[in-house]
């Protein structure tokens, strides 16, 4: 069986197991305060050009949102976000259950755009009833999306501009961001993210690690954020598994050298789908590939090869997504395409 | 420095950290659908003699009681606990945050009894305005408790009894279950666990693992209880960090014989403390040792052995915590009770 | 000034302020267990047709939405609205506040429809990640909508039918309740909703009474419901406050003979407009008019009238709202008429 | 039947009631924007001697205490009370259900100390592990107590300087407070207590109005303070029920003139009481009257009295509550002295 499901399938690069190894008997303090994590913290700082970063590692991307979303809005206030947005959809309410809404917007792939964004904005502070709405607190993105869709250095920066000017904090969900920055057609490196938005998270889950995904607050974290994480339940005791993974991750240029070949793998699949005269659903630079399939042939696919499927797309066609990762493997990759 | 500070300062057992490598580039279902954590759950159920009972993995102690204790109240509802319980003083809130009130009720060394549980509880009933108040919904205990303290499978069935009365499920926090059962001062099993408790936890990240911690519902959990677990944050994509790590523990009776080293070294370390006429501030039978040190004697001590500072015991004294753990080198015991 | 603001802007009805100081010195129980809560229950009940209905009363609407809600939900549910229901737009978030989404649907004239409910419901339980989503738990409806538009019996009915099929209660707000019941195009009896909801409030505060909505389980409330009325807040020590108001306002119909007055005014006022050849932004054939007016002419009314911007219609007009109630003034209105 | 059972069973002062008739049917602005609101603030503001005050008004107790102290407490924050405090025991945790845990700290006869917050405040500073507990982040007292008794002026503003040395913000619920006032033990004004405190409620249902509190920010209230109240649900559309009764209480000293009644009434029935033998369980010089009557005692008296059960106090005694108000009438309470 081929396994083209999702970007979470494989355990963690070598690199990370070899160091679990070397230091496993080395007594370390805990919550975060080892050697490993405050060397991981820096190598951060570094790679985003952000000598002042104040840097959190937590478990995964749903508490990683949920943490961070709820610490810094104030309790009538809420997140906005695209409608497809992770937060809106996906985390079972988390964010909710924290007491705050998602304020959904329109999107154009998975994107929010500057000009709804303002146009919200305007319109929210020039209702007269305002007072009895819940606040627009803080502007969630993903970079990549929901559908591995990328925002270029121009959208971001105008994004951020109108944040800035209604002095809302703008949260960059970086889940799968190795993917965001290795991809040929990106123009945002890690240092334009620190410079554009308020808080944003380096995705390790789906990027190498076991688990972990890194917080940076380019300026400042909300004060007692580490309370926080601890009240959601965020804090790991042993901090160093997040430590060593992130160091581990961030030498070398780790991060960005293996998530080349999830871009890699993913362009030669979207090459040879459009070949075969497959449809996809979007052009996504990434490592999700979103396609149409007649059923029938999903069906017998799906004998061979295990991918999601995401959506009706008409009664006798089926959107399905197929995920690369830093860990697939070109031989397979070549099995699959053989099978379409 | 010698490290007495706490039991989560090394890595993972090394059976751990192998089979992390034998099984690393495994494809595998992602949120604890794996083989492993299938595995690990079949050997649970065995070790407690649950065969239908239910397990989930989560990844530490505060998440996992604020999972579980919110799963299970009702929103009218708190759960009781001993005022010195952890998860009414150290957990930042947790429960709280949930929407949720620790009901605290008297102790002795950490311990609640069934006598003035069922003394609150009959007070609660009988008290005309008592839907004004707090429902008590749930019975917080752990064992080993806060103080290192056991209780014997009399106390434990009591209490079960008065929570039986009362229609009240009984929550046992395990965190540091293998130095409890591997106590000889203990008469209880993982199996009178099971029978006495509606729902309890093995703590792994101070016995033995990285991270994790194996949820038990001996009859059954409540309604997608795995969607609450997302909802908290706390459902790790790669379930297979946490259904490898139970696993391996679960696997030849690990758990319980790494837990034997921890207590065989608090034994002697206590042994030595009583022959140099120290003071301990109770008699805790598993790895945490409460002892009354002059300030002086901390002040020197301090210079070469990390121990945890507990509280002030007078104006010359100071009550400090040694702990060992599965991990805790007998040479380096040896070292400490030299220079105390 | 003529005022069509709103229609909460007068006081209680002459027959409630004559019961207030008829009974003012009688010394009652609190907390709505006094004789005058208990007769306002039995006159709703036999209105209702429900002679084992639960009635609660609390003092407005978002507070019986946040809690008659909160109160339904489980914790890993939210609940169903129209995209423009109160709750999702106007409420400051107070759903959310108690850690429940508010899964908002297309609508059509502020109204949900059955099949778009079905549809929703088909697609969350078809799709196999349901559990990574917030589970619908509650279908909450008002009527009239925030357009003043109603629901036919046939399309409450269709609602009711895929609640029941799916096993989601059915909330109906009914804040404005008088005056859809007084519209003679509603085919909607009291009788009906009972029928087909599962809880539903009858609205005092914008139908004749100073402050008070009257909550209905037409079957059976959530166990404890009073305690959680308590824990929102919403328990008011006088409750006579309350039932004395509803007692007097189900005393000979007047709860539906005082509608009756915002209904005729605004009939009145809709053909006014219609004459002299404003356009009505939809039909709607309650207390609320939705008129579309050039800003000049808005600007020039506006000094001698008072009434509610809506929205913005174009460069050049501007969506109002004009209001009557229950204590509408018919010269008042003619006056408004010769303005317009 | 006798009815000292609490002090809201009677309706409101006549006063109240004439000037709904007086105003019912001005047409007003609604959520408290009417000339009665801000006429009733404006005298508030005057007799609290603090010209620059924010004041709002809710509708009870507990809804005020949730809603002052949730929008004053940051996520990470508790709220700091007496164990006995009305918050922590009988308001089906309301606070908790925002979110934030009551810190319960010893009392005596129902008052916090100053030197016991401040030992709590220095030791929570002190523990290097603060930051995984809950943050004092409010005090709250409230004046009179849960038991009737008063803080001293001395008491208040120590308390006060505690408050101020750790930047806490202090609350008074004044639910009696004008039974503190009028009380002849009492030194404390009201112009004492906008100066020791940062907010404070002059409480309305239990002295002379049918409902409301008055929220009292001396110097400035949390930023968008009205978009938590209506999130809270506490936001009455039809404000003028609140604004027309605190402004007739602040009429000519409405307020102070008849809170005398209560406490007359009740000096009168406790010197009958010592007169009689009877032990009271302390000396509260408000309204409220703690007795310990013999169980036999206590059947009779309960045929023509009611009156309130508090605890059992042995086994053939029991503690009950007599409560008077401005509204007790003195023939009614020689009628009970004489069946004493």
């Amino acid at each position: 069986m081929l396994y083209f499901e999702n970007d979470y399938c494989e355990g963690a690069h070598p690199a990370i197991l070899k160091k679990f190894i070397e230091t496993n008997m080395e007594k370390l303090p805990g919550y975060g305060m080892d050697k490993y994590c405050l060397s991981a913290k820096e190598k951060i700082r570094a790679a985003c050009g952000c000598p002042e970063a104040e840097v959190y590692f937590l478990s995964g991307g749903t508490q990683t949102n949920a943490t961070v979303i709820a610490a810094a809005l104030k309790r009538y206030e809420g997140v906005i976000a695209a409608s497809t947005g992770h937060i809106n959809g996906h985390e079972a309410g988390a964010v909710e259950y924290t007491g705050h809404k998602v304020l959904g917007l329109p999107h154009t792939d998975g994107k929010l755009s500057a000009s709804s964004l303002e146009n919200f904005l305007e319109t929210f502070y020039g209702d007269e009833n305002h007072e009895h709405m819940v606040f627009p607190g803080m502007v969630y993105i993903s970079h990549p999306t929901e559908y591995g869709t990328l925002y270029s250095c121009r959208e971001l920066s105008d994004i951020s501009n109108v944040c800035r000017r209604f002095q809302i904090p703008l949260f960059l969900d970086g889940a799968r961001l190795g993917y965001g920055l290795a991809s040929p057609s990106s123009d945002i490196t890690l240092q334009d993210i620190a410079r554009y938005t308020d808080v944003f998270y380096i995705g390790g889950t789906k990027v190498g690690a076991l688990c972990g995904e890194a917080v940076v607050f380019p300026k400042k974290a909300p004060e007692h954020f580490l309370t926080m994480v601890k009240q959601q339940g965020a804090l790991l005791a042993k901090g160093r598994l997040l430590g060593i993974q992130f160091d581990a991750l961030f030498t070398d240029n780790l991060y960005l050298e293996i998530s080349k070949n999830a871009i890699e793998t993913a362009e030669k699949l979207k090459e040879a789908l459009r070949e075969k005269g497959y449809r996809l659903l979007m052009d996504s630079p990434t490592n999700q590939i979103f396609v149409v399939l007649e059923n029938e042939k999903m069906k017998t696919l799906g004998e061979n090869v295990k991918f999601s499927f995401w959506e009706k797309y008409d009664d006798s066609h089926t959107t399905v997504r197929f995920a690369t990762s830093w860990a697939t493997d070109m031989k397979e990759l070549d099995e699959l395409i053989r099978l379409l």
